[in-house]
């Protein structure tokens, strides 16, 4: 059993540790060996009934000891009157009771090993004057017991190496290599919902809360040195110390993108975000001051925190901003070459050998440029012969595909009768052939080549709650696609110029 | 049968006219009694198999005559060796040949008495020189024989009223009450597709082609007059008589808004659209210029295209710009504050007798500001009351109301086991019953309510293809519930300007 003795030893075969004194309280956070849930609940529908049923059904690996002073059984498992009836050495704690009652529970917690404690209940600083003293008051305790304390105010937290599911809301994250730090469960666990459906994946997450001890900045500490990760997201209201933060994310940046999405900078936004978790959010422009000079990329609405993470963590980044575009009809390609010129990126013209080879493809009224524009070209597999002639040449640096990667279902004309079963099928085969191909392209060119299905349901994209793997990314507008090519070429730009002669720049 | 005196009479009891020598053009086109598809063909998947199937499958409720030399059947009707033998008056005729047969239909067509040709085929001005002297010539030999042309290189019309879907997608529209004219049959399609399934409705549909003949000027016309078109909806790459159109925007956009989205504006997207459409599109500056003065509604995003013409169909204008937002958790109300008041819209705090209102629905820690926070509360028709006490306040003029429209599934935590089917239609019921009493909010209060609904998959929203009605708009992230909002309080504001003192403005 490994106790941890390096704070970041990657976990072992079970992904799960043992916990003792000397445990790190990150790693007792994200990858405990036992985890207590205090004010369990047999009350259907309670949070303590909720939590519990979540991390199970979340199939964490570790052991979960449930506290409940009545006693009884829950999900199965015996309700403890206390953690010493328990009698298990725990490493993280969550605790489902009201505010009041929480510095009551943390000797009990401390005395049974625990060095993270996560209080979900609100009514702390958020709430009053009276809330904010009694979460000084609880922190001060938590912290002279030798523990830290996650939120208060919080919907707790995940983590994909140890299936740990540790939530409110019954969401059920995709595991995978984005960490992401949140001032809003609610926010939060929405985008890790949509990660789920889309295919989009998470190696931790936290829900930061009144950040009354632990903080961004510790959880950016972490998420810098942690294997798993090798991207975070950021949903942010206010940072407790912003200065040293933005120093972190510069040095971070280096290695590990950084996307970050600031709420709050309005005054009606600030208002809000001091209700809810007690932020002192700064304004719009002194934000993005810090935001330039630690090299974090500016999500500028919520969908792009979850499309660029994605794209970071599985598409590489390009040489340079010179896009080719492929479409099947000729709208969305005029619609996406303005957004690509618009965005910085060059949309130009085909070389003649390229030209050459897509003749042999495309039939012969084709408008022989860029967007290449495969319409008439009803076989998917010469979608992606074009898209692999265009991927290949050095002429380009980004490859947009639009339309392809859900155009097999228009191929089938009739939706029902006989042997419509079959014919489904056959959509389904080449549609995650041509996936598949795409994903390989990217790994042969070592070029982000980034698809858009535009289907009359979403569903139809990410059937079976996934977009096909490691090096897909698909997006459902020309507008998402374009965005996520223009950060890719701006960070590859901000790597270089870091990197640069000028060493390592502002 | 009405042979159309007056060219905008409305239709009669079926929806359906007879043509005759004077028949209007354009109620030839939208509303014809008789359709003709020239070039039907039997072998499956070609456009000659595929539109006589869409029109059928549309339930066009008009005589339908397919023509194909070689005789046989299709779908059941004959297929007659000329329009001749066919021997019907015909209104309208789809033309589903190669370019360069067009022409040599076109007596066959007169003398049935068709007044408007649709030549599908690209191959013309988009192509070369001798496609656009190819092209020159068949309009003219249209016109001289007394008849109008759509496109040519069009995917076909759709007319609600007539239940008429002359397209080559296999497309079902909704019937509604936005006009659509599309310079991309592709675009326009798919626009057509996401309303179906979103629950925004089309009168009309028209892609436009390269308008050799008939062009955005004379489609506007028609939807100005059209009683069955309350908004108009533009996809333009480039007007071919641009100050005209303009000023006939000017005039329609004071009773009906017009949308539109200009692409091709940059040097990348000019170049894609001239071989799109043979459109020489104009630069971007040079149309934001004319737009203003014509008080069109710019679509920013192709998102924006349905999300404005949806919200200016269905909801009334504002009187200002003050907003409430309902919010079920902080985050996304922080987020939607910043994006109103980024967006020029106030979110005034809550006057004191609203705040005590709210205090009798609320529990007792509710935060008392404007995002008005409804977490905690589990009970759809306590969130309807919270909403209908905001939306009668006369301090708001707009309210934004976030997550209640699909958080009745929240409420039931178990979404598997024993009676689940049971759990499930009584969350669909009680959404249902939160929509009708939005969508009556509307009414009672003259007032926009803005829906957002944010499930992990989309399809949760639009179950059985209906957002729920006619007053309800549902949109799946503040930043499109906020641009709708924001767009909705300008063209109020522009249309008080135009009738204010200083006369009818600009």
């Amino acid at each position: 059993m490994d106790h941890g003795a390096h704070p970041h030893s990657p976990p072992g075969p079970t992904g799960v540790f043992r916990g003792g004194e000397d445990m790190d309280p990150m790693k007792a956070l994200f990858e405990p060996g036992c985890v207590a849930v205090i004010g369990a609940s047999a009350s259907f529908g309670k949070w303590g009934y909720v939590i519990p049923h979540n991390i199970l059904r979340g199939g964490y690996r570790g052991e979960l000891v449930l506290v409940n002073p009545r006693g009884g059984t829950l999900h199965g498992l015996p309700l403890y009157r206390s953690l010493e009836e328990a009698g298990s050495r725990v490493d993280m704690a969550m605790i489902s009771l009201p505010a009041a009652q929480v510095e009551g529970v943390l000797e009990d917690c401390a005395r049974a090993g625990v060095r993270v404690v996560i209080p979900i209940a609100g009514g702390f600083s958020e709430a009053s004057r009276e809330g904010a003293l009694m979460e000084a008051k609880m922190v001060e305790k938590a912290r002279s017991l030798g523990m830290r304390v996650v939120g208060p105010n919080t919907m707790g937290i995940y983590s994909g190496p140890a299936s740990l599911c540790a939530l409110m809301p019954p969401v059920r994250p995709r595991p995978g290599r984005i960490a992401f730090a949140a001032q809003s469960g609610n926010l939060g666990t929405q985008m890790l919902g949509w990660g789920a459906y889309r295919g989009v994946g998470f190696s931790r997450f936290v829900c930061v809360g009144n950040q009354a001890d632990l903080d961004f900045l510790d959880y950016l500490e972490y998420f810098g040195v942690d294997p798993a990760t090798e991207v975070v997201l950021l949903y942010v209201e206010g940072f407790r110390r912003p200065r040293e933060t933005a120093e972190v994310i510069r040095r971070i940046s280096r290695r590990k993108p950084v996307v970050v999405y600031k709420a709050g900078g309005t005054r009606a936004g600030s208002r809000a975000a001091a209700s809810h978790s007690a932020a002192l959010a700064g304004s719009d422009e002194v934000f993005r001051g810090v935001a330039r000079q630690s090299g974090m990329i500016l999500a500028e609405t919520t969908e792009e925190m979850l499309d660029f993470s994605d794209a970071l963590a599985k598409l590489p980044l390009p040489r340079g901003g010179r896009v080719a575009i492929l479409t099947w009809g000729g709208g969305w390609g005029v619609v996406t070459a303005d957004l690509c010129e618009r965005s910085g990126l060059e949309v130009v013209p085909l070389p003649q050998e390229v030209r050459t080879e897509l003749d042999s493809i495309l039939p012969p009224y084709w408008s022989r440029g860029n967007p290449v524009d495969m319409v008439g070209l009803f076989d998917l597999a010469a979608h992606a012969r074009c898209l692999e002639i265009v991927a290949s040449s050095p002429a380009y640096d980004i490859v947009i595909a639009l339309g392809s990667v859900n155009a097999a279902g228009a191929f089938s004309l009739r939706d029902e009768g006989p042997g419509v079963e079959e014919r489904r099928k056959r959509v389904r085969e080449m549609t995650l052939a041509f996936r598949r191909r795409v994903a390989g392209l990217v790994e042969i060119t070592g070029k982000p080549i980034i698809t858009v299905g535009m289907p009359q349901r979403e569903d139809e994209l990410f059937e079976g709650g996934s977009c096909g793997g490691d090096r897909l990314c698909v997006y459902t507008s020309p507008e998402r696609a374009v965005k996520v090519a223009a950060m890719l070429a701006r960070r590859a730009e901000d790597l270089a110029g870091r990197r640069g002669p000028g060493g390592e720049g502002p």
